[in-house]
């Protein structure tokens, strides 16, 4: 199609260098990763009763007052793995005889414990070590297991946070010697709150130890004052430090509201008591947030609770009917949101959807753009080619890993082909073409959100296969002006002409003001 | 709380004057408007079998192939009136003797029949006069009739629309004369097609005859095209012109996707047969687009019929089955957000749904801000007071009609109150102001997107109910800098001292600059 100039630039664009995609194709022995997008994935853990998929929401099981069994939740909601506190379980059911925990749930698929830690030390326990938990958990045998951490919690001075993390770290080192039973699989909980450089260095540390999975540690107060955008902090940087083949565990964030945007980060693992401590609150979960059941005229949901009663009838149920009806209700929206999920990574379209659902809420879109600023870090994850059209929704859209990718590779690898004139054309037709000399003339298209594409990548992913409204907006116009003044800053002197076909009515003034660097050797047609 | 000088401001800024929203309080004789947001409503239409409420959803029957029953419908999906098709039921059934279309249709709800417009034109027939068709309506007696219409289609001439709003507003005139039976309500369709000023003729001549209630035609291709910001023109050219308190059918709009935004135009009923066609060319609907059966690795969805199946059992259904369970999904997930809508009318937050639902394609986007441009007429509809927060979701929402409100308001009543110094602060926190004079200093806050605010109207909806990211867009920055540059260059000179209390970390440069009107009596104050 092109010349051995137009296809050297091509080549170094693309020039292949490692990337995280590769590393993370093969998995750990326990995780299998089957699909990526963004840093979010889909996988598989295996386990002794049977494999999970991911990501997978883990309904809290009270073992001592189970309203929803396991294997009716299997069955209604598609629930693979739920999870029951190892502490509770030893305060209600004794250490002698020992009861495996699939006989006290009465459920035959994989169950996790979680060490009862937040419930230690919230209420006390004189008789409780860590060890203790250890081999409890051990014995009642879990498929997963979870080591007796101290919760850093939000209100926590540097002083304590540090104090547990180093606790933490000291007891999953003892563990690790501990640890008896083949069958289980053990978490290793990050720690730190709010000290980030705390959580990287526990993440790090408890990284090196040998454990299955690892667990992030306290989100919820965050979840419950809407501070979003911190939870984004917390995550990331943990993510940053821990193995990348293990599968993450983030602690008690199963609202769906914040789903898609925690998967994208790359959580794998949630739970929920949401669903039903919600429900005893009378609130009703939407995967855009949540209402209490008496500012309801309609039911807004499909699932089956919702649509076999109204929203009349569901006010007027028996105490104990409705807060079932409602949890119900909660998990069905949470397990929905978590297919919707799902099927976005496997179209490559997890960006799209998590930029929807962020909308529902400014701390939501404030959380976005703050996973957004770590994008030189997301972009070594997200895949390099996806199913699916490249989809414009906003101004965030320009901060997507594909489109810091393009920038990045035209500013540090590519060069222009040693071609005289350099015509720069609005995206859309190409009519304007016939006036100039087509093989001496190199062709730069204007492509909001990307910037500007030479001719010779408009091949590659995803730039041709960009949908962007035909209107542009200012974040649309800032994104095509800024790149056009750094190429041409960058190439403009290695060509002799500069010829721009100018659209008015799209671009204004602003594509001229962006030439003033090769002023001299422009010539401006109107469109 | 403030002196007589700035009540005097607030009291002009609120200024009462003519609203539609008084007008459409009251309603019409057989629509009763009992909710309203945007240019959207929640109403109550009384029929023969009983009332509907709206905005409603019609599923479309084939009389000679019932694969749904209408009451099963009923039951299982909230249906509350279908719609079936006057001239297939006339060549299935005959003339002669004459069935009511209760009995056709076993279903004793309210039933709507469209006059067969659209096949008389595909298939031709001699043999039928509008007047056949408005008599037989007349003999089976649905709840609701429609005339024989001519549909001007997306590709007609300007010669060839200008006929088909000619004829179809002559039949509905002589359907006035023919009609006898008093139990039947009767629609009268607009035409035009593409060409608004055809539409806004069609509406307004017969929105002046006498119909219950009007369907506006044409927009299936567009739809099919994702032609969405056409449409927009189209349901707005013909909304502006109607009468107020009938209810406006958009023909053939049952996709979940643009339903929330037809809403917002004012639409009150739309048909779907999509549920069925997509179903048997194994098309899945969700509220954000359609997925094609085999490009499912999930159920995206929690209706019933997707937490009864898997991904997989659905596939290898037999194919009368799967059209079924298909149909009923798409069924499930149109009513679901039907709910999701009249929801969102009654919390006044139907714009922040459809800003949500419009993020789903560039080509919604393209028809929400094709929409917004109408702002001046939406401002007369939408509601002074809504029950729930502003929440900023991107840049659409500085072109809400609250934010335009308030701008007109301040440009237009307001007159700033007779205080020698201004001191404009940040929106968060007041701190700063415990260095000026309180009673001879007027207080502007900088509120995006609303622009800014007088301290006096800080209490008026929604200035104060206004949630949005703590780190202001360029949208953010662009509201706050020009309203300030407004607001000085109309006020500016009745203050002597102007203070600028700055924050630079979110403001930049901008605030100073906005200030150039007044550069002579500014004062900074950098925070």
């Amino acid at each position: 199609m092109f010349g051995p100039g137009r296809l050297f630039s091509l080549l170094n664009y693309l020039n292949k260098t490692f990337s995280y995609g590769t590393l993370l194709r093969y998995g750990g022995h326990i995780f299998k990763i089957m699909k990526r997008d963004g840093m979010g994935r889909i996988g598989k853990i295996t386990t002794a009763h049977g494999d999970i998929t991911t990501p997978t929401l883990m309904p809290v099981i009270d073992p001592t007052d189970i309203i929803l069994k396991p294997k009716d939740m299997r069955r209604e909601f598609g629930s693979e793995l739920v999870i029951t506190n190892a502490y509770l379980t030893m305060l209600h059911f004794g250490n002698d005889p020992v009861t495996k925990i699939h006989k006290i749930l009465d459920y035959d698929g994989p169950i996790m414990t979680d060490s009862g830690g937040y419930q230690i030390l919230r209420y006390g326990s004189v008789n409780v070590t860590p060890e203790d938990i250890i081999r409890y958990q051990d014995s009642i045998a879990p498929d997963i297991a979870t080591i007796l951490d101290i919760p850093t919690g939000v209100g926590a001075t540097r002083e304590y946070a540090a104090e547990t993390v180093r606790v933490t770290l000291e007891r999953a080192k003892q563990a690790v010697k501990i640890r008896s039973n083949p069958e289980v699989m053990w978490c290793g909980p990050i720690q730190g709150g709010l000290f980030t450089d705390l959580v990287e260095e526990s993440a790090r540390e408890t990284g090196k130890l040998d454990y299955h999975l690892h667990a992030i540690g306290s989100p919820v107060e965050l979840l419950n004052g809407y501070r979003y955008a911190e939870i984004v902090d917390l995550i990331m940087a943990a993510k940053k430090n821990l193995p990348l083949d293990r599968p993450v565990h983030l602690f008690g964030a199963g609202h769906p509201t914040m789903l898609s945007l925690s998967v994208a980060m790359g959580c794998d693992l949630f739970d929920s008591a949401a669903y039903i401590l919600f429900a005893r609150d009378n609130r009703y979960m939407t995967s855009e947030g949540t209402l209490h059941l008496e500012d309801l005229s309609y039911l807004p949901c499909e699932c089956p609770v919702c649509t076999n009663t109204t929203v009349e009838k569901l006010k007027r149920e028996p105490e104990v009917e409705k807060v079932k009806l409602l949890a119900r209700h909660n998990l069905h929206v949470t397990f929905g949101e978590l297919r919707r999920i799902r099927q976005a990574i496997v179209e490559g379209r997890l960006w799209e959807h998590v930029q929807l659902k962020c909308r529902a809420h400014p701390s939501l879109l404030e959380a976005l753009s703050r996973f957004l600023s770590y994008g030189k870090f997301i972009e070594r994850f997200d895949p390099v080619t996806k199913k699916s059209a490249f989809y414009y929704s906003g101004e965030e859209s320009a901060r997507r890993p594909e489109v810091l990718r393009h920038q990045l590779r035209l500013k540090e690898r590519y060069k222009a082909p040693p071609l005289s004139t350099l015509a720069i054309i609005p995206e859309f037709g190409g009519k304007q073409l016939k006036s100039v000399d087509l093989e001496r003339t190199h062709i730069l298209k204007l492509v909001p959100p990307f910037g500007v594409v030479p001719e010779e990548l408009d091949e590659v992913y995803p730039l041709a296969q960009n949908q962007t409204p035909k209107e542009p907006d200012a974040e649309q116009v800032r994104s095509v002006t800024e790149a056009l003044e750094n190429y041409l800053r960058s190439y403009g002197n290695s060509y002799e002409r500069v010829i721009l076909f100018n659209d008015h009515r799209r671009w204004g003034k602003q594509l001229e003001k962006a030439c003033e660097s090769v002023k001299e050797k422009l010539e401006i047609v109107q469109l």
